[in-house]
């Protein structure tokens, strides 16, 4: 996890979601899910805004998938 | 993590299964399983389209086993 | 983990709430949320002073989100 | 995880179940137990041919343990 | 984890309680929490004694967090 | 976890486990317990004999603790 590499094809998918201002899915590893759009990544974080306007950070090692809102 | 060796099996076999558009049933460490078919492969994570044709990043920290769908 | 990059956006934002004294949520491994303030972190941990004055080590492989009290 | 050393003692009694067409139990990191046969292993994972002689694609990070069957 | 840095600020917090003999609260991966005092540590484990002045070794990677009992 | 360091505490402490038959308890991630001895360590797992003298090895990720059975 140490290094980001930003050419990474699932780095630049997260970062053309920030980008478009993508709704995403999140599931983390407490099987909880949470919906809002990611603002910014880094080799350790994501950091999404959430439906109420929240901003989270949330840990890599805790992500299970990301997906496009339906 | 951090290196992607393409020569080891298990990524060559993930990589036949990209190639054969083989549907597979990936068990997440939720307990959770989703089906589909895997796009592509990183050395963080793995692409898959599920049943309603949705791309969902899987992190690879997250994955406990894939199978074909028999 | 090993390495700990002060220049992080992420380690960033967790030193602003520390400067800030901003009320925070942390979500655990565990599912369970504690509520208090970040006083220091560093490359293993978090330690947090709850909503009763004790100071907690969390380790930072067990964080799953942190987000500013609503 | 990154280094995979075939002189391990732990690698090579899994060698020798894969020699063996020893049946196993494995635990997964879901509470799940899965008999089988190892049929190969690398450093990201075993490849395990199930009851029903399915191939499936174990990662390592989510192994509990493994026994032969009694 | 490899590298174990006793200069760190939770390494010395923790080294502070095993001389304090300080009576501690350590929450476990699996949820569970254990009362005692922390007899040493290295790189990988705490040694706690319990309440019944057994000695568990506890892996690092299994805690969520410590605190002083209250 | 890749450097195995026989010289670390913890390590020490298992192979007086394994010199003395010490009948111990282990917990798993899953949460489960194991009682038994234990008969070999490397840098990825323990190989335990459990009470009906079946030889499991047990993934290093996957310990919660040890403790000697009381």
């Amino acid at each position: 996890m140490s290094e980001f590499d930003t050419g990474l094809p699932s780095v630049r998918q997260i970062q053309k979601y920030i980008k478009d201002k993508q709704k995403v899915v999140i599931q983390l590893a407490t099987a909880e899910t949470i919906t809002g759009q990611v603002l910014w990544q880094d080799s350790q974080c994501l950091c999404l805004s959430d439906e109420s306007n929240q901003s989270l950070l949330i840990w890599r090692h805790a992500l299970i998938y990301i997906k496009p809102t339906s």
